[in-house]
C-alpha cells in the first residue's frame, strides 16, 4: 500500500462476538434449510448439464443474502404461513441467473473465489441455464398465487436489466453524474433488495404501509450495499479478505469512488483515468496510482458517507415496526454492509 | 444440384390464390394490428439501446406465426374479450428473447437476411436485451390475471430453455436416437406453439377438452414445422426462397436428416458425417456431398413424411371444434407449413 494514502477514516465498531449476518442466519436457520431444500430441488433437470452448471454457481458459498432479507423480512412482521420460503428461493434464483449473465456479458474468469461458469462450460450453456433458472424464479412466483408478487418481481426482472444495459452504454464514460450513476445502481442491486423485502410484506397482507416500509428498507440497504462493494474493489480491506482488487478498474467500470476523482483530479490526472478507464490502456503500476489518485481525493471515504446516508434511510424505514429480534438484525445488517468497508 | 439427387416427392398442392398465411393474416388483422401496437409499447425504456437493438429484431419481418396462432385459436372458439392480445404479445416476446439468445449461443451473424444484433452490438447487450424482453413478457402474462395462464407459460419458458441446453449436448451426436431428437424439437419450438394455442383456450374459459385439444394442435403443428424447418436447411426450395442452406451442416447440428442419412451409410459415409458433423473439419465440397448423401437415402422425404404425420395430428386434434373459418385457415396453416418443403 504506497504511504500517501489518506486511510479510510475509522468508525469501525468494537469487535463484538456476534456477527450480525451470524445473528442473522440463525434466526432464520429453520427457513432457510426449507429454501435450501427448494433450491436443490428446482435447479433439477433430466438434462444433467442444468443442475451441474447451476450447482456449481448455487453452492459456491454465496451468502444468501436476498432470501435471508425475505425470511427475515417476514419473521419481523410476524407472518405465520409458508409463502415467503417459495418466494424468497424465486428472489435468489433472480440474483443466480443474473450473475451467470453477467459473468457472459463481463467475459469474467473468477466469482466467490472460483472459476465462473462460462470459463469452465462456454457461454452457450451459461446464457441458457441463466434462463432457465430465470423461469424456474418465475415458477415458484406463480406458486405464491399472488398478483401482487408477480407483478413486483416481474417488473423488478425488467428493472434490472434495463440497469445493467444503463451501465454498459455508460460504463466507460467519466463524467457520468451521479445521479445516473445512483440510477444505475438502484436498478442493478437495490430494486432486488426492494423487492425481496417488500414481498414478504405482501403475502402477509398487512396494507400497504407495511409494504412501503420493507420496499424503503431494501432499496436504501441495497444502495448502501452496492456503494461499499464499489468502494472495496479499490480497497486493501478487499485484498485483507482474500478478494482481488481492481476488478472495476480492469473492466473500465465507472464507479462513483472514480468518478469523485476524475471530477476532482488535475488536467494530468484526468488524463490518467482517459487512458486507463475510457480506452481502457492500462499499463503496470496504473492500479496502484489509481488507488493513489483515490486516496488524494479521498474518494472512497465519500463514497462510504453516501452509503452512510442511505444506511440511516434504511434504519429509518423500519421504524414503524415493533421491536423483535429480527428487527434488530435487520438494523445491524446495515451497518455491517457499510462497515465491512472497514 | 447434382443429378443423381432424389427429387422430393411432390405432393404440392396446386396452386391457389390464396395463401393460407395471408387468409390467416386477414382474419386476425383487428387484433394483430393491437398486438403490434402492444409489441411497440412494452419494448420501450428509457434506456435508448433497448428498443433499438429489440426492434432491429422485432421488425425485421417475422411472420408472427406464434402470435397469429393465439390469436386465432381465438377466434375459432368465439372469445370476445381483449385478455388474448396480451398473450399474444407475451407470446411474441418470449419468442424474440429467445433468438436473441440463441444468435449469441450459435455466433450467428444473419437471421431473416439481416444482421444479427450480437454482430452489430456485440453479446453483452443481445443477453441483457433478451432478458428484458423475457421480463417484460412475463409482466404481460401477469396483466392477464389468470394463475393457469402464468404457470402454462411461466413452464413453457423453463422447457424451452431445457431443450436448448439438451440440444448443445446433444448437438454433435451423430448417433443421437430419434426419440431424442424429436423430445429437442419437442421442447426447443413445439411447447410454446402449444402454449400460444392453450391460452387462447384458458382466457375463454371453455375447459379442458377446448384447452388439451388447442395444446395438442399447437404442440403437433409445432413439431411438424421444426421437421420441415430441420429438412429445408439442406433443400433447393430454401435456396429459392433467398435464404442461405447448410446453416445446421456447417454448425454441426445435428438434426433428422442426418441422423437418418448416418444410419442408412456406408462406412465410409459414416466416415465422411463424423469428420464433417461430430468434428466439424469441413472442406469445400462438403456440403454438396451431404446433400447428395442426403438425396440418396431420401432422407428429406424421410423427414417430410414424418412431418405429415404429427401435421395430421394436429389437424385431428381440431375435430371437436365448430366449423369457423378460422378452424378452415388452422387446418390449411398445416398443410401449408410442410408444403414449403416443395
Amino acid at each position: 500500500m504506497p504511504t500517501n494514502v489518506v486511510p479510510i477514516h475509522g468508525r469501525r465498531k468494537a469487535d463484538t462476538t456476534e456477527n450480525p449476518i451470524k445473528v442473522l442466519q440463525g434466526l432464520v436457520a429453520d427457513d432457510m434449510n426449507l429454501v435450501n431444500e427448494l433450491i436443490l430441488d428446482r435447479m433439477q433437470s433430466p438434462v444433467a448439464l442444468i443442475p451441474e452448471l447451476a450447482g456449481h454457481l448455487i453452492s459456491s458459498g454465496g451468502k444468501r443474502l436476498r432470501p435471508m432479507l425475505t425470511l427475515a423480512s417476514a419473521q419481523m412482521i410476524g407472518y405465520e404461513g409458508k409463502r415467503h420460503i417459495g418466494l424468497a428461493t424465486a428472489v435468489e434464483f433472480i440474483h443466480t441467473a443474473t450473475l451467470l449473465h453477467d459473468d457472459v456479458v463481463d467475459e469474467s474468469n473468477m466469482r466467490r473465489g472460483k472459476k465462473t461458469a462460462n470459463l469452465i462450460w462456454g457461454n452457450q450453456p451459461t446464457v441458457l441455464v441463466g434462463d432457465f433458472l430465470f423461469s424456474r424464479a418465475f415458477e415458484l412466483m406463480v406458486e405464491s398465487d399472488s398478483l401482487r408478487v408477480l407483478k413486483i418481481l416481474s417488473n423488478t426482472s425488467a428493472v434490472i436489466t434495463e440497469g445493467e444495459v444503463l451501465q454498459l452504454t455508460t460504463a466507460n464514460d467519466l463524467s457520468t453524474p451521479e445521479d445516473k450513476y445512483l440510477e444505475v445502481i438502484t436498478a442493478k442491486t437495490a430494486v432486488l433488495f426492494a423487492a425481496a423485502c417488500e414481498v414478504a410484506g405482501v403475502v402477509s397482507d398487512q396494507g400497504r404501509e407495511v409494504e412501503e416500509a420493507l420496499d424503503s428498507y431494501g432499496k436504501y440497504l441495497g444502495i448502501a450495499f452496492q456503494l461499499v462493494d464499489d468502494a472495496l474493489d479499490y480497497s486493501a480491506v478487499q485484498a485483507t479478505l482474500g478478494k482481488e482488487i481492481g476488478d472495476d478498474f480492469r473492466e473500465g467500470k465507472v464507479t462513483l469512488p472514480v468518478i469523485l476523482a476524475f471530477r476532482r483530479g488535475s488536467d494530468e490526472e484526468k488524463a490518467f483515468w482517459k487512458r486507463t478507464v475510457e480506452r481502457r490502456r492500462q499499463e503496470d503500476g496504473d492500479l496502484e496510482k489509481a488507488i493513489r489518485l483515490l486516496g488524494q481525493h479521498d474518494t472512497l471515504n465519500g463514497t462510504i458517507d453516501r452509503a452512510r446516508h442511505y444506511g440511516a434511510m434504511a434504519k429509518d424505514a423500519l421504524a414503524i415496526f415493533k421491536d423483535h429480534p429480527a428487527k434488530t438484525a435487520l438494523l445491524d445488517i446495515v451497518d455491517f454492509c457499510i462497515d465491512r468497508a472497514y
